[in-house]
């Protein structure tokens, strides 16, 4: 079984882009965002085009910000929420680049990170272009209830972000940020079956990935100036501490979930964001500007995936949990070539 | 652009596992596939466990022809058609070991093993199992139309495969199939907007992918014994051969299509097979046996994925097309190490 890996090569993260719905703008977070919507709409036929919308702007301020153009780019890794992966699928239509489709739920923004981060250890892969979506109406329709229906959630019901991440990821020796080490997730299920908790669905497969992270390098938690979780939001972070806490591993000092992060307790969204794009806006919105700041230095992020569907749920299987960490840490400079 | 990798470590095919359903096994090829149901719903209680019966089953006799214990492969990479790729989780989270899932519609298996070959070039990448599936009555349903409807069809329609395919992917310097060369596929799209017919959406891709081969390894078509495409089906493979004609490629001599080679024309599949399946066991079952024969010692094959569904159907877009095309040949051993 694969251990952590140390990328011989750290991927630089050339340019990011960030961009979200009206209520993630409200939100705490909500200045450090490239862009973000009048209406969840964004002026589109449907909500699926608006997340469309969102991924294409996401993917534009990511390459305007590295200075590359799309033909520049080797390969774009994407993936989302919908059916089929539709957002990153018809995005891709528009690149004219080769694509990678990927799915691991809302641990999609690790997964396209670590895939790129190690398709950049070969030779011929100089640049790499990462991108995640989600959408409050396209996700809950298609998970749970359309939102039209207004249905009651439960407190540990949580809200699907509306917003899409991008990243171009390459090998430039300048100062920045890096990806440096991955640890590549495994499906854990402990027989979870609501999915009005995919907190706690989700926890035991953080824990699993962190706990191999530490292991596997040797390293403390104290090592990293911030441990961030997906979207285990309010009900799952305590989880995770807990089992972190039963492996002998101590997180209650630095660690955070961009679900928690993202809203604030009064914007009524139980207990706290969810989807693809909850971490990826959160690292690349937020945490990457704290890293340029120079507030932080070292960031592990664990992005958190549910892997049921509707299928399966009302077939009665339980939610099968996954999540890929990569560590992301300011080097500066002199590390790796092109 | 990434042009065409040619794998400095080629990948060894170390085993692989095929299995299918009764009406493939009767089919031209029954006899080279590993194993076959005697019936689509293999003593389950859903389809959906059928499926997961199938890729399970695979992967085992991948792994039991590769002579390697589950926890000693470094990744899974595996994707398949139900929403979110279901079967490949639920296979996932039996194995205890990292799981990248994909999505790449029918181009899935070769979408697989070209990540499998690249990461297999990371040094401490040594094994890579890939696997996908399809089931003839999952994926009617949940694309078209329920089986039990008994829907007619048009004869440009393609008929889903029931079956799986795993390959564990390793570097071992014995003599045996490998892969060598990756070309990654673009989404192509040129309005089709039928979903019965598949091949027509599919074929300007895959004529794409395999000009960029031919013009980025400067190969001529007859370099390989035999070019293969996933489920382009009696009507893509016709267009195909139409459109890289008017490129100056001649594909009439070694060309053949999975969706053809699978049936015969009295099993009423209208224009041929299609499904991640389709091409997963042509070349895993089939065409590996044909290498280790020595019949053939070059292939080229390319999957094909149709990147729709339902609701970008309903909302009137067109079908995207995709195709990752990669080299299996006959290596004679001392490459590689491991």
């Amino acid at each position: 079984m694969l251990p952590t890996i140390e990328l011989t090569v750290p991927a630089a993260i050339l340019g990011s882009g960030t961009i979200v719905g009206p209520k993630e703008a409200q939100g705490p977070l909500g200045e450090s965002f490239d862009l973000s919507l009048q209406d969840t709409l964004a002026n589109q036929s449907s909500w699926e085009k608006a997340e469309q919308h969102l991924m294409q702007t996401a993917i534009r301020l990511a390459l305007e910000q590295a200075r590359i153009q799309a033909e520049n780019i080797d390969v774009l890794i994407a993936g989302d929420l919908l059916n089929q992966i539709i957002t990153s699928s018809f995005c891709a239509r528009g690149l004219g680049i080769p694509f990678l489709g990927i799915y691991g739920a809302c641990s999609s923004f690790t997964e396209g990170l670590a895939i790129g981060g190690l398709l950049l250890q070969n030779e011929s892969v100089n640049h790499v272009l990462c991108a995640t979506s989600s959408h409050n109406s396209t996700a809950e329709r298609q998970y749970r209830y359309p939102t039209e229906y207004g249905g009651q959630l439960p407190p540990t019901a949580q809200f699907t972000v509306t917003g899409a991440g991008a990243a171009v990821l390459g090998k430039r020796a300048k100062a920045g940020p890096h990806l440096t080490r991955i640890t590549l997730g495994r499906v854990i299920d402990l027989g979870v079956t609501n999915p009005f908790e995919m907190g706690a669905a989700m926890a035991p497969a953080a824990a699993d990935t962190l706990y191999r992270h530490f292991q596997d390098t040797g390293l403390e938690p104290d090592y990293y100036d911030i441990i961030l979780t997906g979207d285990l939001a309010r009900v799952g972070k305590k989880i995770l501490i807990d089992l972190m806490q039963n492996k002998g591993v101590n997180l209650s000092g630095n660690y955070e979930d961009c679900g928690v992060l993202i809203y604030d307790t009064s914007q009524k969204v139980n207990a706290g964001g969810s989807g693809c794009a909850c971490s990826a806006v959160v690292v690349l919105g937020h945490m990457l500007k704290e890293l340029y700041k120079g507030s932080i230095k070292r960031l592990l992020v664990a992005a958190t995936g549910a892997l049921m569907s509707p299928t399966s749920y009302q077939q009665g299987e339980s939610i099968p949990g996954i999540a890929h960490a990569v560590a992301i840490e300011w080097i500066d400079g002199g590390i790796g070539n092109g």
